[in-house]
Protein backbone atom coordinates (compact mmCIF):
# COMPACT_ATOMS: atom_id res chain seq x y z
CA UNK A 1 0.00 0.00 0.00
CA UNK A 2 1.47 3.19 -1.35
CA UNK A 3 1.10 6.62 0.94
CA UNK A 4 -0.70 8.88 -0.16
CA UNK A 5 0.63 11.09 -2.49
CA UNK A 6 0.26 14.75 -3.91
CA UNK A 7 1.65 14.48 -7.24
CA UNK A 8 1.52 18.53 -8.37
CA UNK A 9 1.58 21.54 -6.62
CA UNK A 10 0.26 24.41 -8.92
CA UNK A 11 1.35 27.75 -7.77
CA UNK A 12 -0.77 30.88 -9.67
CA UNK A 13 1.85 33.29 -11.41
CA UNK A 14 1.10 36.69 -12.79
CA UNK A 15 4.38 37.42 -14.78
CA UNK A 16 5.63 33.98 -15.70
CA UNK A 17 8.99 35.35 -17.16
CA UNK A 18 9.54 36.55 -13.66
CA UNK A 19 8.22 34.05 -11.35
CA UNK A 20 10.33 31.66 -13.75
CA UNK A 21 13.67 33.38 -13.29
CA UNK A 22 12.82 33.61 -9.30
CA UNK A 23 12.29 29.63 -9.09
CA UNK A 24 15.34 28.84 -11.62
CA UNK A 25 17.10 31.25 -9.01
CA UNK A 26 16.00 29.06 -6.30
CA UNK A 27 17.79 26.06 -7.96
CA UNK A 28 15.02 24.82 -9.72
CA UNK A 29 15.45 23.44 -13.00
CA UNK A 30 12.55 24.59 -16.06
CA UNK A 31 11.84 21.10 -17.45
CA UNK A 32 12.01 20.85 -21.18
CA UNK A 33 7.56 20.18 -21.69
CA UNK A 34 7.22 23.78 -20.35
CA UNK A 35 5.12 26.11 -22.60
CA UNK A 36 4.79 29.96 -22.29
CA UNK A 37 1.81 29.54 -20.08
CA UNK A 38 3.43 26.63 -17.70
CA UNK A 39 6.17 25.84 -16.01
CA UNK A 40 6.95 22.41 -14.73
CA UNK A 41 9.97 21.47 -12.12
CA UNK A 42 10.59 17.96 -11.37
CA UNK A 43 10.92 17.27 -7.80
CA UNK A 44 11.41 13.90 -5.89
CA UNK A 45 8.48 12.10 -7.60
CA UNK A 46 6.88 15.28 -7.34
CA UNK A 47 6.32 18.09 -9.40
CA UNK A 48 6.28 21.84 -8.83
CA UNK A 49 4.11 23.90 -11.58
CA UNK A 50 3.57 27.79 -12.22
CA UNK A 51 0.64 28.57 -14.21
CA UNK A 52 -0.77 32.14 -15.00
CA UNK A 53 -3.18 33.04 -12.37
CA UNK A 54 -5.92 33.80 -15.04
CA UNK A 55 -6.08 30.36 -16.47
CA UNK A 56 -5.80 28.77 -13.46
CA UNK A 57 -8.91 30.79 -12.35
CA UNK A 58 -10.49 29.56 -15.61
CA UNK A 59 -9.62 25.70 -14.76
CA UNK A 60 -10.70 25.81 -11.26
CA UNK A 61 -13.86 27.84 -11.94
CA UNK A 62 -12.84 30.32 -8.86
CA UNK A 63 -14.85 33.13 -10.47
CA UNK A 64 -12.90 35.71 -7.72
CA UNK A 65 -9.65 36.00 -8.67
CA UNK A 66 -6.92 35.05 -5.97
CA UNK A 67 -3.94 36.40 -5.80
CA UNK A 68 -1.57 34.00 -4.81
CA UNK A 69 -3.92 30.90 -5.63
CA UNK A 70 -2.87 27.29 -5.37
CA UNK A 71 -3.88 23.89 -6.35
CA UNK A 72 -3.09 20.67 -5.30
CA UNK A 73 -3.51 17.99 -7.57
CA UNK A 74 -3.81 13.99 -7.63
CA UNK A 75 -3.05 12.42 -10.82
CA UNK A 76 -4.56 9.08 -11.54
CA UNK A 77 -4.46 6.20 -13.85
CA UNK A 78 -7.49 6.41 -15.42
CA UNK A 79 -11.15 8.87 -15.86
CA UNK A 80 -12.80 5.93 -13.70
CA UNK A 81 -9.98 6.78 -10.79
CA UNK A 82 -10.91 10.78 -10.87
CA UNK A 83 -14.29 10.19 -11.23
CA UNK A 84 -14.13 7.84 -7.61
CA UNK A 85 -12.18 10.11 -6.24
CA UNK A 86 -14.54 12.85 -6.87
CA UNK A 87 -17.20 11.23 -5.14
CA UNK A 88 -15.72 10.50 -2.45
CA UNK A 89 -14.83 14.06 -1.71
CA UNK A 90 -18.12 15.21 -1.97
CA UNK A 91 -19.44 12.37 0.49
CA UNK A 92 -16.21 13.17 2.80
CA UNK A 93 -17.50 16.99 2.84
CA UNK A 94 -15.72 18.64 -0.22
CA UNK A 95 -17.53 21.61 -2.08
CA UNK A 96 -18.07 21.08 -5.65
CA UNK A 97 -15.68 23.52 -8.01
CA UNK A 98 -16.00 21.65 -11.44
CA UNK A 99 -16.98 18.46 -12.19
CA UNK A 100 -14.53 16.04 -13.42
CA UNK A 101 -14.74 16.70 -17.66
CA UNK A 102 -12.43 16.27 -20.34
CA UNK A 103 -9.51 18.86 -21.00
CA UNK A 104 -9.42 20.88 -25.04
CA UNK A 105 -5.46 18.97 -24.25
CA UNK A 106 -6.96 15.43 -23.40
CA UNK A 107 -6.83 15.88 -19.84
CA UNK A 108 -9.75 14.47 -17.61
CA UNK A 109 -10.01 16.42 -14.49
CA UNK A 110 -12.32 17.91 -12.01
CA UNK A 111 -11.62 19.70 -8.71
CA UNK A 112 -13.27 20.24 -5.16
CA UNK A 113 -12.63 22.52 -2.67
CA UNK A 114 -11.20 21.45 1.00
CA UNK A 115 -13.60 22.15 4.71
CA UNK A 116 -11.44 25.16 4.52
CA UNK A 117 -11.95 25.94 0.59
CA UNK A 118 -8.11 24.55 -0.74
CA UNK A 119 -8.71 23.55 -4.17
CA UNK A 120 -8.07 20.04 -5.20
CA UNK A 121 -8.03 18.72 -8.21
CA UNK A 122 -8.21 14.86 -9.63
CA UNK A 123 -6.76 14.28 -12.91
CA UNK A 124 -5.47 11.66 -15.52
CA UNK A 125 -3.67 12.61 -18.31
CA UNK A 126 -2.26 9.61 -20.19
CA UNK A 127 0.89 11.24 -20.04
CA UNK A 128 1.46 12.27 -16.59
CA UNK A 129 0.44 8.90 -14.93
CA UNK A 130 2.31 8.56 -11.60
CA UNK A 131 4.31 4.90 -11.48
CA UNK A 132 3.96 2.01 -9.39
CA UNK A 133 5.57 3.36 -6.65
CA UNK A 134 3.01 6.26 -6.89
CA UNK A 135 5.76 8.87 -8.10
CA UNK A 136 5.16 11.05 -10.84
CA UNK A 137 8.07 11.68 -13.14
CA UNK A 138 7.48 14.54 -15.76
CA UNK A 139 8.28 13.09 -19.45
CA UNK A 140 10.64 14.37 -21.78
CA UNK A 141 7.79 15.95 -24.17
CA UNK A 142 4.09 15.57 -23.66
CA UNK B 1 22.77 16.05 -6.52
CA UNK B 2 18.81 15.72 -5.16
CA UNK B 3 16.09 17.07 -6.64
CA UNK B 4 15.01 19.97 -4.97
CA UNK B 5 12.02 19.06 -2.57
CA UNK B 6 9.40 20.38 -0.46
CA UNK B 7 8.93 18.51 2.36
CA UNK B 8 5.62 20.26 4.22
CA UNK B 9 2.39 21.62 2.50
CA UNK B 10 0.58 23.60 5.29
CA UNK B 11 -3.53 23.98 5.02
CA UNK B 12 -4.93 26.59 7.22
CA UNK B 13 -7.75 25.31 8.58
CA UNK B 14 -10.74 26.56 10.72
CA UNK B 15 -11.97 23.63 12.39
CA UNK B 16 -9.51 21.23 12.76
CA UNK B 17 -11.82 18.45 14.08
CA UNK B 18 -13.78 18.68 10.89
CA UNK B 19 -10.69 19.10 8.61
CA UNK B 20 -8.75 16.26 10.16
CA UNK B 21 -12.00 14.27 9.44
CA UNK B 22 -12.18 15.24 5.92
CA UNK B 23 -8.45 13.80 5.29
CA UNK B 24 -9.08 10.69 6.88
CA UNK B 25 -11.84 10.04 4.73
CA UNK B 26 -9.98 10.92 1.99
CA UNK B 27 -7.03 8.07 2.98
CA UNK B 28 -4.50 9.91 4.78
CA UNK B 29 -3.87 8.27 8.31
CA UNK B 30 -3.24 11.43 11.32
CA UNK B 31 0.53 10.82 12.44
CA UNK B 32 1.39 10.07 16.28
CA UNK B 33 2.80 13.26 16.97
CA UNK B 34 -0.08 15.54 15.85
CA UNK B 35 -1.81 17.73 18.12
CA UNK B 36 -4.90 19.55 19.08
CA UNK B 37 -3.95 22.64 17.07
CA UNK B 38 -1.98 20.97 14.09
CA UNK B 39 -2.70 17.48 12.18
CA UNK B 40 0.39 15.53 10.23
CA UNK B 41 0.14 13.13 7.52
CA UNK B 42 2.85 11.32 6.32
CA UNK B 43 3.04 11.29 2.33
CA UNK B 44 6.32 9.30 0.62
CA UNK B 45 9.16 11.37 1.83
CA UNK B 46 6.71 14.15 2.30
CA UNK B 47 4.16 16.03 5.05
CA UNK B 48 0.65 17.51 4.82
CA UNK B 49 -0.01 19.37 7.36
CA UNK B 50 -3.35 20.87 9.04
CA UNK B 51 -2.77 24.36 11.01
CA UNK B 52 -5.18 26.19 12.67
CA UNK B 53 -5.39 29.21 10.36
CA UNK B 54 -5.22 31.90 12.79
CA UNK B 55 -1.62 30.43 14.20
CA UNK B 56 -0.56 29.79 10.41
CA UNK B 57 -0.91 33.63 10.02
CA UNK B 58 1.16 34.70 13.13
CA UNK B 59 3.70 32.02 12.16
CA UNK B 60 3.77 33.58 8.59
CA UNK B 61 3.30 37.22 9.54
CA UNK B 62 0.66 37.55 6.97
CA UNK B 63 -1.30 40.17 9.10
CA UNK B 64 -4.69 39.77 7.05
CA UNK B 65 -6.61 36.15 7.80
CA UNK B 66 -6.48 34.26 4.60
CA UNK B 67 -8.92 31.62 4.22
CA UNK B 68 -7.75 28.20 2.42
CA UNK B 69 -4.19 30.29 3.23
CA UNK B 70 -1.54 27.58 2.46
CA UNK B 71 1.71 27.64 2.97
CA UNK B 72 5.19 25.66 1.58
CA UNK B 73 8.60 24.49 3.15
CA UNK B 74 11.84 23.49 2.89
CA UNK B 75 13.21 21.63 6.25
CA UNK B 76 17.20 22.01 6.35
CA UNK B 77 19.87 20.33 8.43
CA UNK B 78 21.18 23.56 10.47
CA UNK B 79 20.21 26.88 11.28
CA UNK B 80 23.25 27.91 8.49
CA UNK B 81 21.43 26.78 5.57
CA UNK B 82 18.33 28.31 6.91
CA UNK B 83 19.98 32.11 6.25
CA UNK B 84 21.71 30.55 3.15
CA UNK B 85 18.06 30.05 1.56
CA UNK B 86 16.81 32.97 3.27
CA UNK B 87 19.51 35.12 1.46
CA UNK B 88 19.19 33.47 -1.50
CA UNK B 89 15.67 33.90 -1.71
CA UNK B 90 15.60 37.89 -1.26
CA UNK B 91 18.59 38.27 -3.53
CA UNK B 92 16.16 36.12 -6.08
CA UNK B 93 13.24 38.81 -5.74
CA UNK B 94 11.23 37.21 -2.65
CA UNK B 95 9.53 39.60 -0.47
CA UNK B 96 10.39 39.45 3.27
CA UNK B 97 7.46 38.05 5.80
CA UNK B 98 9.71 37.15 8.95
CA UNK B 99 13.34 36.68 9.25
CA UNK B 100 14.65 33.28 10.64
CA UNK B 101 14.34 33.13 14.43
CA UNK B 102 14.19 31.22 17.10
CA UNK B 103 10.72 29.53 17.79
CA UNK B 104 8.98 28.46 21.37
CA UNK B 105 9.00 24.86 20.85
CA UNK B 106 12.57 25.08 19.22
CA UNK B 107 12.49 25.32 15.57
CA UNK B 108 14.27 28.12 13.85
CA UNK B 109 12.38 29.44 10.42
CA UNK B 110 11.89 32.48 8.31
CA UNK B 111 9.24 33.09 5.98
CA UNK B 112 9.09 34.75 2.32
CA UNK B 113 6.53 35.48 -0.47
CA UNK B 114 7.96 34.76 -3.93
CA UNK B 115 6.66 36.96 -6.38
CA UNK B 116 3.30 36.50 -6.60
CA UNK B 117 3.08 36.43 -2.84
CA UNK B 118 2.98 32.03 -2.01
CA UNK B 119 4.67 31.94 1.52
CA UNK B 120 7.42 29.77 1.72
CA UNK B 121 9.26 28.75 5.10
CA UNK B 122 12.96 27.64 5.14
CA UNK B 123 13.07 25.60 8.66
CA UNK B 124 15.61 23.95 10.93
CA UNK B 125 13.72 21.68 12.84
CA UNK B 126 15.97 18.91 15.01
CA UNK B 127 13.38 16.15 15.30
CA UNK B 128 12.35 16.69 11.16
CA UNK B 129 15.32 16.71 9.04
CA UNK B 130 15.26 15.36 5.72
CA UNK B 131 17.43 12.47 5.10
CA UNK B 132 20.17 12.07 2.80
CA UNK B 133 17.70 11.00 -0.16
CA UNK B 134 15.60 14.40 0.90
CA UNK B 135 12.83 12.35 2.21
CA UNK B 136 11.44 13.95 5.61
CA UNK B 137 9.74 10.93 7.23
CA UNK B 138 7.64 11.78 10.92
CA UNK B 139 9.25 10.82 13.84
CA UNK B 140 7.49 8.76 16.26
CA UNK B 141 7.50 11.65 18.83
CA UNK B 142 8.65 14.80 19.14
Amino acid sequence: MNLPRIHLITLGVKDMAVSRAYYEAMGWETAPISMDEITFFQSAGQVLGLYLQDALNGDTGLDAPRPGGMTLAVNTHGREEVDALFAKALEAGATLLKAPHEMPWGGYTGYVADPDGHPWEFTYVAQLVPDKSGALTLPDKL
